[in-house]
């Protein structure tokens, strides 16, 4: 490791350890060295609070001057909430700026940069970029396409199931593995599930973790079926919204709205329109989705190549079974050919159970 | 790694070495050591050859009076096709035998180490032994059970299909973790497939790496569907045997055994009795098989408790698709409690793949 990576290792620490309450800005992070060693840290924490060269460039006060800052995340050049960052750079005297990843927000990408260069400050680029990347993807995506990050996630067993013949799946992964989920709930804006998931468990789909927040709960629900004494109605823990099809109950619509739920209608005539569902939360600001739906909901956003990551819980066991259902069902592919890569792809232990993580290329189509 | 550890780790790597070609006699290293400095290195070459321990001292030659023996597994006690390894390591003068593992077999297990202390040899036991044993797993099943071990291995995709609906299955896998299966097939005696498989595939079940053994082909079928010019039948790469039901064709049993075929009956009326074929293969010799069956074979051998080691390779791909069949189907465990749990578990990557090994617990029963 470098010194530049290893200063850069620090300022993405912190900036990944506010992961989940900085939406809808991303997570960066920045020290500044000056006379070999650190004299600032800083990390961003919040919207409208200051971004992470501020906190630092506040904590080295004279030493700023000479020094060099590391941050994950090019500097912002545009006069926000806050004044740009690349600015207070200047003006704090600081020499020398090492990013990892430039602005993804083609418009104002390289602005930050060419503001410390015309002031005569050294700009390196491109340290530790690939972690920076990963580590706002969420941001990435949503800056640049005005839609939420997708995350598929289930728990299954080594042969793919999520419940026996009979439907029982209590419990498939490991306490440890469960609890993991619970951070998943906690980095994510927005929770989806389907009808028949809700229907089956009555879930308070929240996050059972200490100072968890809440993910808004999404329930697709083409005809509103959903009981009124159901915990995601009457809970009032987070929001409910609940995405329909064009063959939805007036009345039962009304009802919930009356009760403080959401109600959004999609193009869909018998079924909810998966791409309608990601475009209105894109709209309304969702920046991240966590879907823990079963095999039919998971199949329908994989085939309209809506998931961005796949995290799967695989817990070592067998349950075997011909109709035991899968975690992805659906027609399917016809060709192996046409199976969806992931790619990007790792494995780590959680508890008994393996933790993958991948990202679907769409690319063999 | 303490001294002990260290070479006793050599004395498994030389056994390890000679994975496939010991059958029926376990994998068994050695090493000698005398003032500080290795003066014989041994391995278990080949059934009817010397053991481990007599290549040893035969390096070490006037070098083992004084020295240290190190060896994976208890010296043997019995006059069998060589004399007792135990007798020879006395009479060469060794001081010190560290020993990874008793002898399995429940009849002979201690009387080494008894032969060794009876001379005033100093015996430590216990180095690295759960390594040594696992090494093994299949000797040690074999010569107290008089039954082979069962290794069920599949290619599946992460959602534990082994096709798509419409049975396409070629590739699942990368090229990488086809050529690791070769290496399964050569370390087992034989390989076993279903009908379905073979009527849809026509394999030869050799195995393509240089110098490999070619596995004894096992074919499950229960009415002798087989057709005669298939490979299995004409290719004469290596024996095929056919297990059946009482419900088989018999003009057709006897064609097979006129062209070379085993035929054996077993007693399932309309199916082939699993456990009638594992303890046919135990009768006959066979120490170790390969499953490589369709979902209907493995829920089969699974159901009867009679796999010892699963191995999958998961494809970080998607298929979906509710009629899409898994690598594990039959009927299924009913409640979640009952699911069949892997214990000392374990994944690496094999190219873009990643290869899972566990062991069934049939425990909670």
């Amino acid at each position: 490791m470098t010194n530049h990576e290893f200063y850069m290792n620090l300022a993405l620490s912190n900036a990944k350890a506010m992961k989940g309450q900085t939406d809808p800005n991303p997570l960066v992070g920045s020290v500044i060295v000056n006379e070999n060693r650190i004299v600032g840290v800083g990390t961003h924490l919040k919207a409208g609070e200051p971004h992470a060269e501020i906190h630092a460039i506040r904590m080295a006060d004279e030493m700023a001057k000479g020094g060099t800052i590391y941050v994950t995340l090019e500097p912002c050049s545009h006069h926000g909430r806050t004044s740009p960052c690349a600015e207070a750079i200047v003006k704090s005297g600081i020499k020398k700026a090492v990013i990892a990843t430039l602005d993804p927000n083609p418009v104002v990408s390289g602005n930050g940069v060419k503001i410390l260069q015309d002031a005569g400050i050294e700009v390196i680029t491109g340290v530790l970029e690939e972690e920076s990347r990963k580590m706002n993807e969420v941001f990435n995506k949503f800056i640049t396409q005005k839609k939420p990050f997708i995350t598929l996630k289930s728990g299954i067993t080594l042969d793919g199931k999520v419940a026996t013949h009979s439907f029982n799946s209590k419990w498939i992964t490991s306490k440890e593995a469960r609890h993991d989920v619970h951070h998943l709930r906690n980095e994510n804006m927005a929770i989806l599930v389907g009808i028949n998931t809700t229907l089956k468990d009555d879930p308070a789909l929240t996050t059972r973790i200490p100072n968890g927040r809440n993910p808004i709960r999404i329930v697709l629900d083409s005809t509103l079926k959903i009981p009124l004494d159901y915990q995601l109605v009457t809970d009032k823990q987070a929001e409910t919204w609940i995405f329909t099809s064009q063959n939805y109950d007036t009345a039962k619509k009304e009802t919930l709205e009356n009760l403080g739920i959401k109600v959004f209608e999609t193009s869909g005539s018998n079924s909810v329109n998966a791409n309608d569902v990601i475009s209105l939360l894109g709209e309304k600001g969702v920046s991240s989705v966590l879907i823990e739906g079963g095999g039919n909901i998971n199949a329908s956003f994989l085939e309209n190549k809506l998931i961005d990551k796949v995290v799967l819980y695989f817990a070592p066991k067998l349950i075997g079974g011909q109709n035991a259902p899968t975690f992805l069902e659906g027609t399917g592919i016809d060709q192996m050919k046409d199976a969806v890569e992931l790619i990007d792809t790792d494995i780590i232990r959680v508890g008994k159970d393996y933790k993958f993580t991948g990202y679907p290329s769409y690319e063999n189509d």
